[in-house]
């Protein structure tokens, strides 16, 4: 075993993930696709150390709190059963993601993680095993893994895994709204939407079928088309969300005000499609020529920041290495710690 | 025959009507239920006119264009086939909803010229089949006959009408954030709905469970309740409407703000609930007590006016008459002709 370090960055789906149908094995209930952006990236340096009796973890240079240590832990404990090992590590991980940029790490969390650790391990995965790895961590994580455009196969445990997608080149507007946290959190939200929505069997079949609309308009090059299921799909998510019992609602005003103004700047020649996931913030999905004109007219309504296809994880070079805390202590970035790995990913 | 005069006004439901079964015959597919409030009546007289060929629609003092003439005369062809008649008659019909309430007068305007036109014509029909009559020319006029609370069963031709529900006093705070024209009519959108949302039998199913705990929270008075299915029932309406391919959305930046204000209000101790038919416009439900509270929390975000049960459709008695047009054109109020008799009601 040796000390790694894996880099991922989070993903935007453009068909969302809404439900699962095995909470344990994180299988979802339909497929689902997303770009890996090329911004945003998490680092994650995983150490072997020696007999210790549990795993540590440590968040953008401080200590993390015992659920989200739990929840690594229970991650790592996958790795170790492939690895047929017991040894505890020190997850070292951080975050470039501003506070409140309204994307949720546990993508890039785990993609980063999965990556690292697996190699720490000395397991040889190749990219489906890998990916099939990190969506044990948190589902959209499978997709993180991947670069650029990524199709996440719905499956069963062995064939739930993303692999990339041929799709023409696209940038994305994000434009952040709120800074706060939400009401509730993803992982409880579709778990409730499962449980009393009436719309979620119609949700879960419809988007089998978007998918499959969606991977045709990609392959073909269609960012119209693309564009089209993109923002109806979203609407369609937050139209499911919206239809538990009790209702639950992510997006606030100035997320409709976001959608509204990009139907009204479509309608003007200027063509981007809207999307969300299970937050307020929106990105806005434009061709690449179009992007900086876009991104100036929603200046008004958020900050916002354009960014385009990453790449998939990737392991650094030996040597890189998240710093320990205590090295850091006095100078840990605030705020970033909790919205860091445990929390639950986007769509 | 005789010239008869009637009065009649809107409701909000409680339970939505979205979706036909029978466009013709304007069967629902599944049942409803509203309030039929104290304000916004509609006054309408029928006047049979001696041997005219075509009938005659004056709305607000002016003459109605092609459109809305061809929807009533239609209607009429209904009355006139029940009264085994051939006679052509003039409308006049007067609308007191303020230009861009929100608050669509086809449901009050359709309830008010069944009542007159069936006097008019000799008819001797019972509250139901007066129901039955007005559901023909406007889906949710069959509610607004009725006085207060009333249920819509969806049923077959003879069995889908209005009846009263026992339910306890209550008010709605009715709040104006736009006044300008729907993107798309409810009966358009309403016909997209059916035949493009995945959503749609599950929300046919739902709401059918809806009404069933709906009367049965009225009946025992269970405002929390009536709150609660009220609320979540809109919502999951605009989240019907909203899986339409392409979306269609009615709720703007102002009335999510609303929705937020409510939900904030009420976790605070200040029991409401929001609703809104197809626009953008919300009104709260709320005990008669803290109606003005209410009001009062309510009055930066649009302009609200509080309302309560009110009235069945009443023939007025004799001799009160809505004026003719050219008696009038000098002063017609401007601005509510067309949002007259031939809008598309609330749901």
């Amino acid at each position: 075993m040796r000390t790694t370090t894996a880099r991922a960055h989070p993903n935007i789906a453009l068909v969302k993930y809404w439900g699962k149908r095995d909470e344990e094995r994180i299988l979802p209930a339909a497929g689902s696709l997303s770009m890996t952006l090329d911004a945003f990236e998490t680092t994650t340096t995983v150490v072997p150390d020696g007999d210790r009796s549990a795993d540590v973890l440590e968040l953008n240079g401080r200590a993390a709190d015992a659920e989200q240590t739990e929840r690594i832990a229970r991650f790592l404990d996958h790795v170790r059963a492939l690895a047929g090992s017991a040894q505890r590590v020190i997850v070292r991980s951080h975050n470039s993601v501003p506070t409140g940029a309204g994307l949720a790490s546990s993508a890039s969390g785990f993609a980063a993680l999965a990556t690292a650790a697996a190699t720490a391990f000395d397991l040889d995965l190749d990219n489906p095993a890998l990916s099939r790895l990190a969506r044990l961590g948190s589902g959209s994580a499978c997709r993180s893994v991947v670069p650029g455009m990524a199709v996440w196969h719905a499956g069963d445990d062995e064939s739930s895994f993303a692999e990339p997608v041929r799709a023409p080149d696209m940038r994305m507007v994000i434009v952040t709204v709120d800074r706060g946290r939400k009401p509730v959190s993803s992982r409880t939200a579709m778990r409730l939407t499962a449980a009393t929505s009436p719309f979620y069997p119609a949700w879960v079949s419809s988007t089998e079928q978007s998918l499959s609309e969606m991977v045709e308009a990609c392959q073909t090059g269609d960012f119209t088309r693309i564009g089209e299921i993109t923002e109806s799909h979203a609407l369609r998510m937050h139209a499911l969300i919206q239809s538990t019992t009790p209702p639950i609602r992510f997006l606030r005003p100035a997320s409709v005000a976001i959608f509204d103004t990009v139907a009204e700047l479509r309608s003007n020649g200027l063509e981007a499609y809207a999307t969300a996931d299970a937050g307020p913030n929106v990105a806005v999905l434009v061709r690449p020529d179009d992007a900086a004109a876009l991104a100036g007219e929603l200046d008004d309504l958020g900050q916002v920041r354009i960014v385009g296809p990453g790449p998939g994880a990737q392991l650094l070079p030996e040597g890189l290495e998240v710093p320990a805390a205590t090295a850091h202590k006095g100078t840990a970035q605030g705020g970033t710690a909790q919205e860091g790995i445990t929390q639950e990913g986007p769509a």
